[in-house]
């Protein structure tokens, strides 16, 4: 996951803006899997704050409990949790949804997760994970660009027509592998056929071996407010003819699911 | 789980102190299952801020990305996931326990989780959730004081012995019911039986009705690092008997989770 820097010295975000804590949340977003300890130094260049700026945010995280420090080595405490999950235990789909995702592992033995869109990203909110050596690194709260996932492209297609539109008009398709679809007419096509299908299948856009499976799942209004998906490795068989075993099983979770929220609605 | 209101206005905290950084993770604080939405005047009062500084701090949120608001009900956006989850990912043991947590579940039907010690409180960093109508409202990040509760008695039981003594000197054993020991003398001499038992089994001592069961996690050294629980209703039959049914299949997932630690070091 890319670490996010804070933005110039001077805001341009108007005089409500409250730099610091753009700065002291970005300090927090420095620390990830492969950087679990930072040095100073570290953070300093991971934010873009000058080493005296990362001090004061550090010192003052280390205050609150929320980052521990050896005197050379920073990293987080489990009081961070307590930031990401105000969000989690204010939902209820990810609660309904997780018993059912065990249910499809269960069933047939390859990874399922939940996603809603935010902003332009599709974000994981709920998983359950196949026992496999190799593993897709998804925990909740990941994000990836929206149109190059299967989830994605069902919560873009089932979007407001007009904030898509403004989507399509402004979103830049960076590529990520070869079949990354990188024309705005294509993904104007998929979004249709999604549409017509009621499922997006994606093969090997967002990484090469990777496919993946999704359906909407709908609130009790009918809205639909998440997607579902299965990922598969794209050595295992043809693509459309596992995708086309799968997709009822796929969508008697999604069922499964809305079933529970009209129950929780 | 209670909000935390910031400090005061002149902070004793230090002129390295961020204030800014205090109060804004205390505006994501404020938010939780129970309040979910919240408006501007909930979150003044829930903080302890002046609406003028909410207000700040709730428009610098809605610019980052972290809250979304209607015009006059905020809540909070899943990127605060990104926050909480810089520290899950970071760890190798939430994703090494949950595969033989869900085969405990599999296996007796009962939830289990895996905690850690921060400061004076158990926080949990895995779960696996048995399938029930009543089910205990735990997640990820959740917290109690470790004096209450198996994993906590664990915890404190395997913990550095200066720093046990400190804690005893001055914890207070505030008691949440009848049953709540609330003598740092006898919570001692439970910690002593825990060491020569080399499990813990708390009888309705943080909420009446709920008895759990918990051994420690040893890393790759030999220190305990965290423990593992199992929960059940005080009303399923004898505490001592039901214990000793699950004590080998909870010492089996101890085990378990151990060697793939082993393994992952």
């Amino acid at each position: 996951m890319s670490t996010t820097t804070v933005g110039p010295e001077t805001s341009s975000r108007g005089a409500d803006f409250v730099q610091s804590l753009e700065r002291g949340l970005a300090v927090i977003r420095a620390f990830d899997s492969e950087n679990p300890s930072l040095t100073l130094s570290e953070v300093a260049r991971r934010t873009g704050l000058t080493r005296a700026a990362a001090r004061r945010f550090l010192h003052t995280l280390v205050e609150l409990g929320y980052v521990r420090s050896d005197g050379r080595l920073f990293s987080l405490r489990p009081l961070v949790l307590q930031l990401g999950y105000a969000y989690l235990s204010g939902q209820t789909l990810p609660d309904v949804a997780l018993p059912h995702l065990r249910d499809f592992v269960a069933q047939v033995h390859q990874s399922t997760s939940v996603s809603v869109l935010d902003g332009d990203d599709v974000v994981y909110i709920a998983r359950a994970a196949a026992k496999r050596i190799m593993a897709v690194q998804i925990t909740i709260g990941t994000r990836f660009p929206a149109h190059q996932t299967s989830m994605g492209r069902v919560l873009l297609a089932y979007a407001d027509p007009a904030w898509l539109a403004d989507y399509l008009a402004r979103i830049e398709l960076t590529p990520t592998t070869p079949l990354t679809i990188t024309s705005v007419d294509r993904l104007a096509q998929v979004l249709a056929q999604v549409r017509r299908d009621g499922y997006a299948l994606v093969d090997q856009e967002l990484e090469l071996g990777l496919r993946s499976l999704a359906v909407p799942i709908h609130d009790p209004s009918g809205a639909v407010v998440a997607a579902v998906n299965t990922s598969m490795q794209a050595t295992h068989g043809d693509a459309d003819e596992r995708a086309a075993e799968l997709l009822p099983i796929l969508r008697a979770t999604a069922d499964a699911i809305e079933a529970d929220l009209r129950l929780n609605g």
